[in-house]
């Protein structure tokens, strides 16, 4: 056997399906190989990577996998020969509970097993309640060709500090990472550091990639690419290893609500692009099937389907009622052919029509038993929609591996402004979480960045949105969301503020709205919109609750409040508080 | 003033809603000022009573309820008089941080604070992201008329163990409770135990109330109702107290799995029962509208709702399709006549017609692009049960305060033997979490302890259950649901299985099930039907998260496994191993 490289590492970035330990070892297996092909001295994997990453439940249900991965990696070790491999992987401790542990591997054995300390931190995993920390601090230290590592699994590179070596390898499964933290260790222990991440998404979750090398003053000296499966070959202590760009750019944070997306824009589109990728592939799924409205939502979703799955997997139907006007459906029509994906049209005139006659007669009974009924509903507007959707579900069922999508934005989550059974159905939510004014920027990035430029039609970026559901009395045309809701501007600027800056209220009553810099808005006008905003997001947990899955883009988003909760967003002052036990009587 | 009875405790067993800082305080206040009447020595409360419980996100979105919640606390101190009142709240520990912590509030003022050390061990609640625990271990004794008193909050009972007192106190709030724990805690410390529980519930999890209290030997002497409010009031030290009957009987394991679902029936009821008046009222819903088919589920729903809303708020709708028997329809309506609901026919034909003429169409043009359409498909299906969704939000949203109900079942659910956007979809499930056996044994069980006998025809429990939705081509009849799936008393055994036994394939195969022992099976039919139920199964995640809240009544159903996973679950031999290993080309 050739003598190995000195000092030479493979960092063996892979996206692994959480569970299938089979498809997940031929990956590793194949990692390896390759890494021995070039008689590196070491090739590293993520943490956990033999089943892959959140796991959630999965050992509660079917705990016997745990053995089997065992079995799996054992046999992994056998093909291993001068190249050692350093694999993660989730170590049986009892029943469901687990070690998430790294097996060091080489000349055809275990050499040597490693465990965790320090439980994931994150509130997008839950792994917790299932990882059982390990006893006593291990020791850690593996030398091959005269090279010391010091091997840290996660979390335990901030707690578990390793000896003074030559290089720390850290394996990791990280949704984000900071460049800070690690390039600080680095520095302050003087060694090299091998930071190696998860690539891929598992439903809602994204792994960005981008693993990263920092020499021993906490310079980076090499950067895995992100979003995309590699095995990226460094030399810390020479520092040899290529620099991939990186799609995050971290370095540019606002500290109050803007309009500037653009920062963001490349790391947005890769997000969700991969989302639906690996949402589909690990699914079994192959085609899309969406109405194109001509507005904004099922515009950017069908531009994103199209870029994920490829032209002839997205179908688009554009489903006119009687509201519909001409505009809508020649910007659906000329989107489709501008993305050169499959269209068609279909009027939902007939559904609607025998839909609300036999609603007429049926609420005419109920309502001789309820006689509160509504002098103004939103019925026919949910018919259309819900017509849409049964037509989408419809083509859903027959043909294979096709899912429906539903176009709901964030900002119109957030304000359960989306029909249950209608627009907010569907298999996947491409866009959920991204907020009305970022989808704004996003188009018109899209026009721009894509190899086919300005596939959306400008006039689909210039209208203000609307369901197209309903007339609006007072303007004789179709009803305007901003005018049912709030101008989006403001929407999300309230959302931005509850999720990044935990304010209340008063504090919004308070302070200027970056809305408010360009427009005049009464004091009334504002407490208005932020009744409704309060209201609204409140009454719309349980939609949000029934919400198709969708890649989480925002990490602030993720929250889950009670359905049956109530909260005062106002507060009361103390002198209130006082009048109120006082007066209430028993 | 009267000198306090000695040694007279109240025990608080209150129902909060979550968030709702008002209306709990003024809940507290009433208890604090009855068990004043009552010259009591202590009225004590659950843990967290002033905001609820479970909190989940809560105080993440709106960290300032924290700080308003202790404005409300301080000036409930000041209606204290010579009784002593012991009450759970979330004391603000930064940001969204809070310790657990139970307020000693008398004569006017908080005379101490006590806080919780040991984090919630229970998968139900993740209340433990954001629990601060105590710094310190706290002095946690209080002397009241001589007597003295170790308050301990939740979990603490087991890990923070009081110095000798003369009663310890516990404020709890646990989904369910074990005698065991805390009649082997008072022998230990020889001491009497007081612990106070939350009653009622929050979405899906249930707060059974039965406070209890053990002597100095561990005997239980008073339990407080289940299901219910209540002041109780008890003296441990001369054993002065009710046992109220206890719902739950705790005392019957099933091993294995077993049809005897008798001991179980009045909890899982009241769980029901509780779980949809809660769900109502803490949401301001006031009305049902659901589809009654003739078939157990809706059946079931439509009892258990008429007994939570009152008959007047149940309206349940037959919408038969050509499919539907006469013998359907005239078991839907008699039932609606037996719970005096009201309720109405609606036929679904020209809906039905109507959309299959503009799916044939469509369907024809798609199949130009995507040439493999299905040969058999079941989209006439499904047209019939969306058709049928779509009345029901129809009337939810032309009357004010009204939802409708999903009437999927567990065994149901587990299989994805439901239409999205049709049966499974609704504003509350409430059969969701029983299994078709367990739901059989339910409607015999109402028929005979219900104040109306009989309500259900007996025809509705003899038929075999099928969804109506499709002619078997074998029979020229319905399709029967366990013809399509398995035997239902095979399938609720298997999902019994992989719950409380953590059972794989091999596991299942080689044992014998229940529905053996009288049937005879061959293992090729037991292999087909395990590979079908752990493929369904696989199949149903997607399904699983966006079916509508529901009370979870088996504490081994929640369970979240990632939808982009796959598990299999047959394993292999390492021969296998090896094999896939060796052949396996990169």
């Amino acid at each position: 056997m050739e003598k190995n490289k000195k000092g030479y590492i493979g960092i063996a970035q892979i996206n692994p399906t959480t569970g299938d330990i089979e498809h997940n070892s031929l990956k590793i297996k194949n990692f390896i190989e390759q890494a021995q092909k070039m008689n590196l001295d070491l090739v590293v994997f993520p943490e956990l990577c033999i089943v892959g990453h959140p796991l959630l439940d999965i050992t509660d249900r079917y705990p016997f996998i745990l053995e089997e991965s065992m079995k799996w990696l054992e046999e992994l070790a056998k093909i291993t020969k001068s190249t050692t491999a350093v694999v993660g992987f989730a170590e049986p401790a009892g029943g469901a509970k687990y070690h998430s542990s790294v097996a060091i591997m080489a000349n055809g054995k275990i050499q040597k097993i490693i465990r965790k300390i320090s439980p994931k931190q994150t509130p997008l995993f839950n792994d917790i309640k299932y990882f059982e920390p390990a006893q006593t601090k291990e020791e850690n230290i593996i030398e091959i060709n005269e090279i010391k590592y010091s091997i840290c699994i996660g979390e335990d590179i901030n707690t578990n500090l390793p000896q003074k070596t030559d290089i720390i390898i850290n394996c990791n499964a990280l949704s984000s990472q900071s460049d800070n933290d690690f390039s600080q260790i680095a520095t302050k222990y003087n060694t090299p550091i091998i930071t190696v991440n998860q690539v891929g998404t598992t439903d809602n979750i994204t792994f960005e990639g981008s693993s990263k090398v920092f020499d021993k003053n906490g310079k980076l000296i090499a950067r895995a690419k992100s979003f995309e499966e590699q095995l990226l070959v460094v030399n810390p202590l020479q520092e040899i290893g290529e620099i991939y760009p990186e799609t995050h750019n971290t370095n540019i944070h606002h500290e109050s609500f803007s309009l500037d997306y653009e920062f963001d824009m490349e790391r947005t589109y890769k997000t969700i692009i991969q989302g639906i990728k690996d949402y589909f592939n690990k699914n079994g799924l192959k085609r899309a099937v969406l109405g194109l409205s001509g507005g904004l939502d099922s515009t950017v979703c069908a531009v994103l389907l199209t870029d994920a799955l490829g032209a002839e997997n997205v179908y688009g139907v554009s489903m006119p009622s009687k509201i519909t006007s001409n505009e809508s459906k020649s910007d659906a029509e000329q989107l489709a052919n501008n993305l050169d994906i499959n269209y068609t049209q279909t009027p939902i005139i007939d559904m609607f029509e025998t839909t609300n006659n036999c609603f007429q007669k049926l609420f005419t009974t109920v309502e001789k038993n309820w006689k509160d009924r509504y002098q103004k509903s939103f019925t026919p507007d949910n018919i259309q929609a819900r017509s849409r959707a049964m037509i989408l579900w419809g083509i859903s069922n027959e043909f294979p591996s096709t899912i429906p999508i539903a176009t709901s934005d964030k900002s119109e989550a957030y304000m359960g402004y989306a029909t249950i059974n209608g627009d907010m159905s569907g298999g996947f939510a491409p866009i959920a979480d991204i907020t009305k004014t970022k989808l704004f920027a996003l188009a018109r990035w899209l026009n721009k960045n894509r190899p086919t430029k300005n596939a959306i039609p400008e006039s689909i970026i210039l209208k203000r949105p609307g369901a197209e559901l309903a007339i609006d009395p007072k303007t004789g045309k179709p009803l305007i969301a901003e005018d049912a809701l709030m101008p989006y501007e403001f929407l999300d600027e309230a959302i931005w503020r509850i999720e990044n800056k935990k304010e209340n209220y008063k504090d919004m009553i308070n302070s200027k709205f970056l809305y408010e810099t360009t427009h005049q808005v009464s004091k009334e006008q504002k407490k208005e919109w932020l009744d409704k905003f309060y209201k609204r997001m409140a009454g719309a947990l349980y939609k949000k609750s029934i919400m198709p899955p969708y890649v989480i883009v925002d990490t602030t988003s993720p929250c889950t409040i009670p359905i049956s909760s109530k909260i005062n967003y106002k507060g009361h002052s103390t002198e209130e508080i006082q009048n109120i036990i006082k007066t209430n009587l028993n």
